[in-house]
């Protein structure tokens, strides 16, 4: 992957910065933004001129087609400051492929390489002084696309507006995770859209997770909505379950994000000889190892938490605590992935790339 | 149903009317709006002081959660003036619930009566003037919310925005229209937002659309996720099938759109002593029906296009063109709601409401 280098991006600066308003010891995730973000429109069928510019925010009509039907797709990935202040990007290829894939599923147009590739370096560059170094530490980045079309007619929009805008975030703390197993709710339709990162995927999860955080559960683990009997992932991170020695994780489906956490971790345990079976994994298959005691872990895995270790699950109204466990497999491909992503360790992957 | 009048909205006039310059002989179908709007904003857990102002784009932050996580729901509902100039609404209340519905599903505060109504009412009013008499021509309204809370963590918004825009519309002519029964795509999963009317719900059947679009076909009719085997609904209607002299269509569920142009016609067939059967109807009986000559009829029943003439459908591969019948079940249901709605006919299901 080159991060390719074209010419230099109209850039206009933000008079003066916010950075000494900010509280680095002290960020809620994804609530501070930088000061400047990449924009590139699309319209009469091409994109524009991409510009980097103040942070700021900007005019819709009230028919604008994303409030109405919904065209929105995103990413999520991060970069990482390094001890020598070199800024890294973690297999930003994957990021800018999954957002094609998802820009097509939602009948939008796809975003060329180097208009991502050099609007995300460029950008990084710019508000390089907001990446912090230190492991936890890193910018979170989120390019994402809307339909800015107008008009009340269910049609695909004529005109999009592709951006990038930068949060640096610390170390991601979510406490104690207890999931429940989803027994009613979906997230995805076979032939839906769940293996894209569309807004609407998140919004239709709110209303169910809400009603397990009320029952004292953080996450939903959600199952295959047909017959919901096989586990498929959580909100926002893919899930591993260890039963005995072995990791189990399912494969990626339309119904399931191909997430690039996930698909690191797979790599990364396999180099660390970690027996991985990727393959559908039942409800009753997890019941009967936590019933038997060979459960003992399970961890969600994404850009956001990079991997997050899940005290226990609820199905069918019995709650399965899991084994305190001194040293995980969650631990050691956390501690692997965050050495690699910092260059703490030497990447053998060519998973790192320099801006 | 009462049409609860408050106190009044306060209202921002605006300077002038773009009326002049609408071809109202020549409208495209919610592209075309009045001088104008009703907004209430929802922060600190409360709605807001309504308003009435001047239709115009607005300032969101790119942070802004409807374009990330995608909570934004809909209403479509029609106004129509009579020969004395007055105004109705067609069924309100059913909007209203439906509203609040989808609200509820997507994690959204509900919107009280009295804004939702008064709102609607008095926005009607003072752009009265764009509303047209004659049968197809109608006031086409869209009640619409989006999150407009800041931040890129996927959780439910603090912030939100409801708003009223109006679109004059006339008869809407679609030309004919093939439909392809889905075999692999879905719009809806079990325990998912299909019942809702969520923006991203639509976004999701467009690259399908297209694909059948390019196969020649305006329209998908979509089926059960699970099985493809029992049809459902389509894009932005649900569907009626006439078996020989039989109106059969599927019953709304989680996955279906409870549609108010649905329920009308099932009432006003059974009023015209036409036999309606709601139940799940099989792709494998629609075949065999076209087959041996019992499939006389198909038709799309919704807001927009009120009753939509089905020529023909593709399943497998193979079309079955359906037969060109005279007086059809379709234009008597729609010569009968049309009558109704413009106060041709007299109204005994107390369905119009004046404003
Ligand atoms: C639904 C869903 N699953 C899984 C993931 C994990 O993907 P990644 O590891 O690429 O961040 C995400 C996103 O972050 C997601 O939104
Ligand atoms: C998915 C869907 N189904 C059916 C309908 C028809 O509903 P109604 O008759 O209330 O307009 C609509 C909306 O108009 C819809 O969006």
């Amino acid at each position: 992957m080159s991060t390719t280098q074209t010419n230099k991006i109209e850039t206009i600066k933000a008079s003066s910065t916010k950075i000494n308003e900010v509280d680095f010891s002290n960020l809620s995730f994804g609530s501070v933004f930088t000061d400047h973000l990449f924009e590139c429109d699309y319209k009469n069928g091409e994109w524009q001129k991409p510009v980097i510019k103040p942070y700021a925010p900007f005019l819709l009509d009230p028919s604008t087609r994303v409030f109405h039907y919904g065209q929105a797709i995103f990413e999520g990935m991060k970069a990482y400051k390094d001890e020598n202040d070199d800024v890294w990007l973690f297999r930003p290829d994957e990021n800018y492929k999954r957002f094609n894939t998802s820009a097509v599923r939602m009948a939008m147009p796809e975003v060329p390489e180097d208009i991502f590739m050099s609007g995300l370096n460029q950008l990084l560059q710019l508000d390089e002084a907001w990446i912090k170094k230190g492991k936890g530490n890193a910018m979170y980045i989120r390019p994402f696309m809307i339909a800015t079309g107008t008009g009340v007619i269910a049609n695909p929009s004529d005109n999009y507006k592709f951006m990038i805008i930068l949060s640096p975030v610390s170390s991601y703390y979510s406490g104690e995770v207890k999931v429940l197993i989803a027994e009613h709710y979906s997230r995805a339709a076979n032939g839906g859209i769940g293996a894209a990162k569309a807004a609407g995927n998140y919004a239709a999860q709110f209303y169910p997770t809400n009603l397990a955080n009320k029952e004292g559960f953080q996450q939903v683990i959600w199952t295959d909505d047909a017959t919901h009997t096989k586990l498929e992932e959580a909100g926002t991170m893919n899930v591993f379950f260890r039963i005995n020695d072995t990791l189990l994780t399912a494969p990626v489906s339309e119904r399931i994000l191909d997430g690039v956490t996930r698909k690191t971790l797979i790599d990364l345990a396999k180099s660390i000889g970690i027996q991985v079976e990727v393959r559908s994994v039942l409800v009753s298959e997890l019941v009967e190892a936590a019933k038997n005691g060979s459960l003992k872990e399970i961890f969600g895995a994404g850009t956001a938490a990079v991997v997050s270790v899940i005290s226990g699950f609820s199905y069918q109204d019995v709650y399965y605590e899991l084994p305190k466990i001194e040293f995980t497999m969650a631990l050691q491909l956390k501690t692997k992935l965050e050495n690699i992503q910092n260059k703490l360790e030497e990447d053998n992957f060519g998973w790192t790339v320099k801006i």
